[in-house]
């Protein structure tokens, strides 16, 4: 038998916490004692697991020394305030928040070989959603593509803002179909029937921190530490699935027929082709592979591919990637 | 005084030839008299036009010797059926519709001069929306970048397919919204809330008319006839207003002070930027100009440009441009 090992979830209430812990259920993760943790604020309400009701403590009180791995889907400022603290304990962290510049960006699905020789305790990140997704898709072809560069628009569902988020979209829309005056409050400005081309603050050069992240990691992820990648996000009125609008320049023609079968032999995508395509409601809803479509070459550039991709930006973008993640850690652990 | 013209506009009824008729009054276009016309269902219904009511007449049975001038503006089929007949009647003929593939591209900021020397009567075409805001934008900047390749992620308003289209995104909306079932009619499956990454049909190598069209029309625009450009149309759950994430390849580093700039005193074209960006509600619907934002080099790659625009579909995208195009065809008309 395998063993179990006590098991912590930082940000336990959130979104993406909720999920984690229904797939850590889901995928019969080896728990011995789960711990569920949050903020002051969120503390003292219950999450169920494997039956059970989990009563959700505060992290400031918890002892790390406890558990042998711990998962930060809280935010950047509790995993500045309370990761160091829980490796220090001897607990691996996997982070969610991408506040922990040093953690190392996993994908199982491109880089699972990064973690041997890892330090312990590990200190490993679960990189941004759109970083998950490229990675996914992108590994598969690494071997057949020679890649130079790669274009993204990704357009990010509000549910990666968490549950105001959703829920302002949400009165945002029916306070416009019933003609009543906007007040914008989560987001600055109208989101309902709108497209909003910055995500988070802006940097001197005009890159959002999210657009910088997402290419960092995704060279880490890719093994392509040069790779050019041009980002742009934005926030589009979708509650949940994030979608993706890829161009991939290459260094010599692609072939297809060989992406092709590469997209369908990945057990962690399914490529929705012949006249139909995926979109963030109809596929990647609760689902736990990235969708492909719209494959095809450059119109007169061979040396292109052009691909559409949507997933689950909670549960495979964040929630499912950690979990796989810790799979791979607890093969080291005893 | 300035000679005037007896003007037909064909497709009177639709939001687009509504919008153009009512440019035409705004701009003060020289008209002696002007002819509304339609298909059979849509005639019969009247128009304002200059303080008075001007009737929608059949198109079929018009005799286009009347007019020196005419729009069409109702569709594919109605070009294809009525264009080649009013240039026989020694008519200048400004296509809406896309479907008159030997018909000139104009755009008066990017290629006012391929008039010089046109066949009389004129036969051009007013391309589509997304040509025209990329080329609006893009011809000032071509003095100062040497244009390898345009990448171009377009988030199309579904205005762009009729008040239908626009009626069926808040017929969703509002259902969904209320917990109904949703029936999709217009729209193929669920767009309220989702992301169509296909607009039209898609030919054998899985590009859609829409996007061969844009690129065939933007070189033309800016006479570049061999630039490579990458194009994904998609349709987004917005009413008005379509936006573009756009990245330039350059064979030269790119001086960003010199493209702000050049956009800056590009007379169609307004810059937003300065911790805020343009959004297709806040600043495209009823605008003349091309609003562009988050202008930036690449992240680590000095040779590209990014920006992002959004810019009112009906109206710039199409009625305006036509009209537009008018008043240079007029110049040499006596």
């Amino acid at each position: 038998m395998n063993p179990s090992f006590n098991v912590a979830v930082v940000g336990a209430t959130g979104s993406v916490g909720e999920t984690l812990v229904q797939i850590l259920e889901e995928l019969a993760f080896p728990v011995a004692t789960l711990h569920l943790l949050a903020s002051m604020e969120s503390a003292g309400s219950s999450v169920m697991f494997a039956g059970r009701k989990v009563r959700v403590r505060e992290v400031d009180s918890f002892d790390f020394g406890q558990v042998r791995l711990a998962f930060f889907a809280a935010g950047a400022a509790v995993s500045r305030s309370f990761a160091d603290k829980a490796r220090q304990a001897g607990c691996a962290v996997i982070d969610l928040s991408g506040a922990l510049p040093d953690a190392l960006a996993l994908v199982p699905e491109a880089n699972a070989q990064a973690l041997h020789g890892l330090a312990q305790p590990a200190w490993v990140c679960s990189p941004s959603a759109a970083a998950v997704a490229l990675a996914v898709t992108l590994a598969p072809l690494r071997q057949h593509l020679e890649i130079e560069r790669i274009h993204v628009t990704a357009c990010l569902a509000v549910s990666a803002q968490g549950r105001e988020a959703v829920n302002e979209l949400a009165r945002q829309t029916a306070e416009l179909l019933n003609a009543r005056p906007l007040e914008p409050r989560f987001f600055d400005r109208q989101m309902a029937f709108n497209l909003l081309a910055r995500v988070g603050e802006e940097d001197a050069q005009g890159h959002s921190v999210l657009e910088r992240r997402l290419v960092s990691e995704l060279r880490v992820l890719l093994g392509l530490p040069d790779v050019k990648i041009a980002v742009t996000c934005i926030q589009v009125p979708v509650f949940f699935g994030d979608s993706y609008s890829v161009s991939v320049q290459t260094r010599r023609p692609v072939d297809l027929a060989v992406v092709q079968g590469a997209l369908d032999s990945a057990p962690s995508i399914e490529r929705v082709e012949a006249d139909d395509y995926p979109t963030p409601v109809g596929d990647a809803v609760g689902q736990d592979v990235v969708y492909v479509g719209r494959v095809r070459l450059g119109i007169d550039e061979p040396e292109q591919l052009n691909l559409w991709m949507t997933t689950d930006n909670v549960r495979k973008g964040a929630a499912l990637n950690a979990v796989q993640v810790a799979q791979l850690l607890i093969k080291d652990m005893v």
